[in-house]
């Protein structure tokens, strides 16, 4: 059941590890004979110097990690994260690098896992998700020198390489198009506060809605969660002065919002429109299926992956801004209802 | 940028890498007031015994991997993978294990995989899904010796420790609870073809049906993909004789096939009833909400690391028979109209 490992190579031979470990490295200590002997036996035994030999002697670990710090049951349901990881496999695939995957609590869990892989050289370096405001993780990884691939921005990634997408301008153009549909009242379902990219749509909305002189702009935070999305719809849906449009801040929570909608009697889109954001298949299961932002997800993934490539291989890297997302109408949005 | 190898330590002690190695595991071959001076230098410079010289020395891993046979987009929009991942990552955190992930395109790029992993030392073991009907991997595992729970089952995985659900069970239950609401043309739309558990069902459902004298008994099969499942539902419904019950084999096929009911103007459930398989919170998004066959996916996955990291210390396994799905009634079963 054991594999053959160098002291079992010794043993045969008759001689320390150390010897072994001259031979097959090729370094004096030994004689050509026992030499010879050695590798023999090695060859004879299936001992081949491995990856772990290969660390050891300060080369490449040929891996790479990636720490989800996410509830497990909002990984499970949103589709970003495997996306994300399909696309990040499969440049690690093509380049032989394998990716070390673990799911943690919280922020300094995180940490924790950067500073024990690089400690026992478990990976060569890391991509790093859901940037925050004030991100304690960045003077880590900068002090650890573990090379990072921040995905998200832009700024707020210190001197680590990042790699991002244009939120604000992406959720410019929804509000720019449901309100060329006649809407006034546009309501948005946010994701988790203190995420950057939150932030930055927060913010982005605020502004776009001021420009256009929208009477009533509203930004109900949740937790990414179909339960949450829901909650949010119900209790917007329930307003006085109920929006016609809703923007969301995932697919789930859009889906959420549509069943809410169909629950309480009304139409969509003629009673309510709906704007998912990012795009999935799930967009498109539901019915109607549903207006959103796409982008090419296991894309950003790889762009991100090889970045983080040539960055282990010491190549300089600043920031990288990858495609912006674009609207989708499909049929979840239409003019509101003449009121 | 570079951590600290064995040959910094042996360069500022004036030394062999060998003599390194002998201060620091505590072998003969360096005199004590060496010993002391390497290990100060080590100290000093920050290098530790790492894993990958614990792995090069015959010891642990400390990885796990698991190889996902599964195109990209599918992967993505599936809750049960990222849901057994949730529930696997959950055990392994909790000793310290990590988890080695790879996507792989094929059946014969899986076993490239596990020959290599096996081979660099990568990994101490692996958890293996998607079982198949004389699956080519189980030989390999076998003769590789590497340590495997096979996430399938009964039977078909060799002299290799598994864990598995009864799917005939959980599959006899839907149909006879659809027969006490009064349906006698049941359809289903099942998985990938091939597939073990794919297999159980359809013979279970013909079986059933069989024993209850059911009219009618139609398995579309498919790709686990919600296009497909769209596609299937759109011909079982455009049919003469249309079933007044429908099982998918997954969420996402049962969620698209609610939506091409309500295209087609069905009512799901006075018209149409629907149940999927596994239940996830996908389920309860949709309006209807899906009445399913639920079961703990992430406590299976924990089972199976549990089991795996049990094989791994070396301990006998055999089969092992997780939880069975049980029946979760919901919005999308009713009895069919009386015709």
């Amino acid at each position: 059941m054991k594999r053959p490992t160098i002291a079992d190579v010794a043993r045969r031979a008759g001689v320390s590890k150390g010897a072994v470990s001259y031979a097959l490295n090729g370094q004096p200590g030994v004689s050509d004979a026992t030499r010879q002997r050695i590798l023999a036996i090695a060859q004879e035994i299936g001992f081949n110097p491995n990856s772990a030999a290969r660390a050891l002697s300060g080369a490449s670990a040929n891996a790479v990690g990636l720490a989800l710090c996410r509830p497990a049951r909002i990984l499970g349901i949103e589709p970003f994260f495997m996306e994300l990881i399909s696309g990040v496999e499969a440049e690690l695939s093509a380049r032989s690098y394998a990716l070390t995957l673990q799911v943690v609590a919280n922020p300094e869990a995180e940490i924790a896992v950067y500073r024990r892989w690089w400690g026992e050289r478990r990976v060569d370096g890391v991509l790093v998700c859901d940037l925050r405001l004030d991100d304690r993780r960045v003077p880590v990884l900068e002090e650890l020198n573990l090379p990072a691939v921040i995905i998200g921005g832009p700024g707020h990634s210190g001197e680590l390489a990042h790699i991002w997408s244009d939120e604000a301008a992406a959720l410019t153009e929804v509000v720019e198009y449901l309100v060329a549909l006649g809407h006034r009242r546009i309501a948005r379902v946010g994701g988790l506060p203190g995420l950057l990219h939150t932030e930055i749509r927060t913010e982005a909305f605020g502004t776009v809605c001021r420009q256009l002189g929208l009477e009533r702009t509203i930004t109900v935070s949740s937790d990414y969660s179909g339960e949450e999305g829901a909650r949010a719809t119900r209790r917007l849906l329930s307003s006085a002065d109920r929006p016609t449009a809703i923007v969301y801040d995932n697919d789930v929570m859009a889906i959420a919002g549509l069943s809410v909608a169909q629950e309480m009697g009304l139409s969509v889109p003629n009673d309510v429109s709906i704007v998912a954001w990012d795009d999935s298949p799930l967009c498109q299961l539901v019915h109607p299926s549903l207006t959103a932002l796409s982008r090419d997800i296991p894309a950003y993934g790889a762009h991100a992956a090889g970045r983080l490539l040539a960055a282990i291989a010491g190549k300089p890297l600043g920031d990288y801004q990858d495609e912006t997302a674009h609207l989708i109408p499909r049929g979840s949005t239409a003019p509101p209802r003449p009121s």
